[in-house]
């Protein structure tokens, strides 16, 4: 039914994302992140990058522009894709100009801007690690090199910048770029058939395209998903070219989504964040051309990715080995890689799918991963950061055990790899762009969120303000916005998580958030008036999730949730050695009043029981004797917020028991 | 209690190994695998030391003797310490003399003892690796070589076969090499203080003492016991003098127990191989000087190994990052390394406390690594070896999964390091060295093995005979035997196990199983006459074992256990994902007839609860909807039998459910 209104959707119209601009924030658990970007993040971030912060990882971004433009001299230091780290940070400064004017920011972007410029090349070459070194190997290592990772970026700050403050500065610089990259790469002759090792200049593609009309652009983007992966590979002619005559292995092709042709594909594979970035590419080909196999590889893939390789959190790629994927229900707890800009690419690419199909399943998993998976990679406070994100946390494992060596059990200020904490930056100061979207006809409201949107609806102006205490309740009101009686549909998604939505209009209960399209959606559609008010309850129960039955690691476990929130325990709370700890099915489950110190979250209050640690069970290792246990208080937190406090133990999954709480007649 | 005991026995009397010779096994479960030992192992092995299995990973060892001793001409080729393959096989094919004459393999060994005689260098020297290559490099770098590892087993292998068969060729070569060692290394100025990086020599050279009488071998392995870990640090010396002057990192002291003296140790670290042969030497010390601070280590240390350390199967070292022990509690089942070396090494160190200690807590931890981490090494047809004994195997993960490359889901051939198959095969066929052992006052009896032994107690020649269906039954008869009325103890372990042990003399039943002496064993002092009867009864319920509290591996788990033996759950009885299944802790778990097809084991039937894979399920990741079960039967076989059909899933910790079997008035 899904690919059926896609496919019409996706043929009849193109449907593309609000800008930043169209969205303004205003919601009690969102406003003060958005805020935290612009007042915490971005001010720390570009002291990072410019390496004036003791105790966090050098950078060296900055400096390597400076020497790039000719105004330092000095080595390039850093990854091969340092520069990217530059982009995200002007993507999100951008982000933060579009919410709201400030001059101080606006000339410190502009002073970047300037020194991106400089650092160019005659030829619109832009990439300083190649200029400061090298130069003779541009493009010569399209699998490793992440030039075209570093462009990508660079496109997308430049449209971010250009959107924001309609200053064509950075937009002109990286158009050369572009052109400079169209002009290497293609399918006419004299240019290389190649495509990057790591995806994302193909969404940054279709954004410039979007952005400039240019339709060379969206080619440009269409030639690198359409060439990915074919025979003969170029990974093999590029190598061959620099003398490697040792043809690539399966395993670095598969790495890197470049194993098949895309449209062949149809599980999640290889690098997490590579593959997010390819598939989201894949979906805005889709939806700008309507490439009908295309949408449906990436339909394929989705199913994988969400039935099979998913987190609860959102969270995806199992391995810190290749930071990948592995195989279907594959989802350790404790050594989960789980990149937090793999959660972020997820948002990425579920905010495509919901432009190319409305289905509630795309908005499901991109509310799921916004809500845990993305935001337990920031400290509440903003400055610290985890790349990897785990559902299961001992401390003593983490520091003792080789195969855990990748979990960091408290938040760093920063990583010499810093891709998590610049895109995490620019996500949140976007998350606008992601609440609503609109079609010919309808409006849609995706994620609930204190907001206002303005947009053009049958040739009308229309806006719809949102008030919401989400997701602590579960309570929205949408008002309308518009000049005269205006007849469209506004679509409201009913949540996958939710049973018993209720719906009203100016204060009368209708129908349609009780029986929902088959897309999850209930519309509403009417001739509207200015101020007419639509209030959606959604029921909030405490939920006690399951895993599939496939997941070995969570067998006999259950997970709490309420709303879109995934809550975890941590030891601060609930003492040492949380595998002790195990819920009833039926003990009572209870919410906290909203906790100040941790940010305004409403922990779970309930009772687990405790297995003993008698003075005998001290020291028998194994014992036949009977289970002993005590009845003790438990409290979970979002696992958003886990890690906040003292280091300690934290966990997901909570072991469950069957024994009923009240004592039978027999006992 | 016990080491009040250990030190009254330990300075009171120096109690010894019997010798292979005097017990001679009958035993319908040992008697086959101890023949197997002679009819297909010892042949095998041989047919692989000299590269003669194809399929088998080349060993080249005999070979490189050959090349030695210059009856050829060749490279070496080879780990550094192969020379010990061909060591340990001349130790186990020697024992095999030792049970039962045989002309042909006495001629083999024969052969190969002149070929190792010949390998032997002008000064004693002998290790064809640094006589065929870099002779310059001998014992420059005892961290690392393995030049007295080698060494040490050849000691075991000459008193093995002087044992057996009286003839002094190999005894005499390798005292030679003793002489050589002796000569080198030792506190005596001009000697270097050095020391091995692979423990064994240390209760080689015990042996060595024993069976010849010279003190100096006794003080060499002490010095090397007592030398370990001393500062100025040996290895940073020998460093050094090769002009390596990076001082050694504490990991590599810690990985071979050097990184503090031997008597400061109290937790068990490194290498666990290496571990159990230096506590085994160090046990061996204590016993015969009466060291108490050794026999004070070694007992700290057995306590942190046995309550922290140990898998419920006896397996020790969790970890593939340096086959290591990791810290307190940490058990993961599926990623274990469990090296088939170590159990075996668990053996020999718990059959060395035994000796030095009564305690039957040593003879429990032997039983339950002989009957399950050391068995499981080994096929039933005796050719296909486990390297690593993890308790969970999921085939999927060990073929796909980085973190679990190291579980073969099937024995294999042989290794490329191929320690451990002549390992099993020298401690199967000197299995009856560890049932009995004597002090002046008693007879001990340790395992429950069909068997006779022959002893001198208080100047009388006295014998004992066992017969038994053990560990299949619990019911042991033990027939006196003695020319004349002997007024002797017959000590008889109640294992840790067992609940209402039974115990009769000539069928009148006495009180002594029922309240065995504080160290576990029940002691029945009289006066003997030939032929008297004593009938051990140990009841032999099917266990359900729990793990301690601290191990989060197994939380709400249990194991199935019948007298010694650990049982497992293999697909190929119970279907695929054995995580789905839950034992209710009430239901009624029976033991099946005699699977002759799996070599005779006993298996469990019972009735498990199993998660439903409905349709829906199929689909949904994570759902709040009930569980749903089905009662489905269950069959559990040996652990030390898996793995011997068809590939496929096995664990061995099984998930609990407190559900009650029958539904309650209230349902």
């Amino acid at each position: 039914m899904s690919m059926e209104r896609a496919g019409r959707f996706s043929n009849m119209v193109v449907r593309r994302p609000l800008l930043a601009k169209q969205v303004k924030i205003d919601d009690q658990f969102w406003s003060p992140r958005v805020q935290q970007v612009k007042d915490v993040m971005v001010p720390y971030q570009w002291e990072v990058l410019n390496d004036r912060i003791a105790g966090a990882a050098p950078s060296h971004a900055v400096e390597n522009f400076r020497i790039a433009a000719g105004e330092k001299e000095g080595p390039f230091q850093g990854w091969v894709f340092q520069d990217s780290d530059v982009a995200k940070w002007l993507e999100a400064a951008s982000y933060c100009l579009a919410n709201e004017p400030d001059p101080d920011l606006d000339d410190l972007v502009d002073v970047v801007v300037h020194l991106v410029t400089k650092a160019q090349q005659e030829d619109g070459y832009l990439d300083t690690r190649f200029t400061i070194k090298e130069s003779e190997k541009r493009w010569t290592n399209l699998r490793d090199n992440h030039e075209m990772y570093c462009a990508g970026h660079m496109i997308e700050a430049a449209v971010a910048h250009y959107e924001a403050t309609g200053k064509r500065t950075l937009l002109d610089t990286i158009c050369r770029l572009a052109d400079h990259i169209d002009a290497k790469f293609g399918p006419q002759p004299g240019k290389k058939r190649g495509y990057p090792g790591h995806e994302e200049i193909e969404l940054a593609l279709v954004k410039l395209y979007r952005v400039t009309g240019e339709d060379r652009y969206l080619q440009l983007s269409r030639f690198f998903i359409d060439e990915r992966g074919r025979i003969p590979h170029y990974y093999n002619i590029e190598a061959q070219t620099r003398g490697d005559n040792q043809p690539e292995g399966q395993y670095v092709k598969t790495y890197s989504q470049a194993h098949v042709p895309v449209r062949e594909q149809d599980v999640a594979v290889g690098h997490a964040v590579r593959a997010m970035y390819l598939y989201s590419g894949m979906a805005d080909i889709a939806i700008e051309t309507g490439d009908e196999a295309l949408a449906k590889a990436c339909r394929h893939i989705w199913t994988n990715l969400t039935t099979r390789q998913m987190y609860i959190t959102g969270g995806i790629g199992s391995s810190v080995h290749g930071e990948a994927f592995t195989f279907d229900y594959d989802l350790p707890n404790d050594t989960a890689y789980t990149e937090t800009c793999a959660a972020i690419g997820l948002v990425f690419w579920a905010h495509r799918m919901l432009l190319l199909d409305s289905d509630r399943k795309y908005a499901d998993v991109m509310e799921r991963a916004l809500y845990n998976g993305v935001l337990s990679g920031i400290s509440l406070g903003g400055r610290e950061y985890f790349y990897v994100n785990p559902l299961e946390v001992w401390p003593e494992a983490c520091e003792k055990r080789h195969d855990h060596g990748h979990v960091d059990v408290v938040r760093q200020p920063w990583f010499d790899c810093a891709c998590c904490p610049p895109n995490i930056a620019r996500l949140l100061a976007s998350i606008g762009q992601y609440i609503y979207s609109h079609d010919e006809e309808a409006l849609y409201v995706h994620l609930f969120v204190g907001s206002a949107v303005r947009c053009e609806l049958k040739g009308r102006r229309v806006s719809l303000t949102q008030e919401t205490g989400y997701p602590w309740t579960g309570q929205v009101s949408l008002v309308v916005g518009c000049e005269d009686a205006s007849p469209f549909t506004v679509a409201i998604r009913i949540p996958g998580w939710s049973r018993g939505a209720t719906l009203a209009v100016n204060g009368v209960a209708i129908d349609a958030a009780a029986s929902p399209d088959a897309d999850g959606y209930a519309r509403i559609e009417q001739s509207w008036r200015d101020g007419d008010r639509i209030e959606l309850g959604l029921p909030m129960p405490i939920q006690r999730v399951r895993a599939h039955a496939a997941v070995r690691e969570d067998a006999g476990k259950i997970a709490l949730m309420r709303g879109p929130v995934v809550y975890c325990l941590e030891e601060v709370d609930n003492g040492p050695n949380l595998s002790r700890l195990c819920l009833p099915r039926d003990g009572a489950l209870g919410l906290e009043e909203p906790d100040e110190a941790l940010g305004g979250v409403c922990a779970i209050r309930g009772v687990a029981r405790r297995r003993r640690s008698s003075t005998e069970q001290a020291d028998a290792l194994y014992n036949a004797a009977n289970l002993e246990e005590d009845e003790v208080p438990i409290r979970a937190v979002p696992y958003f917020a886990w890690g906040n406090r003292r280091p300690g133990e934290m966990i997901v999954w909570i072991r469950e028991t069957m024994r009923p709480e009240a004592a039978g007649p027999g006992r």
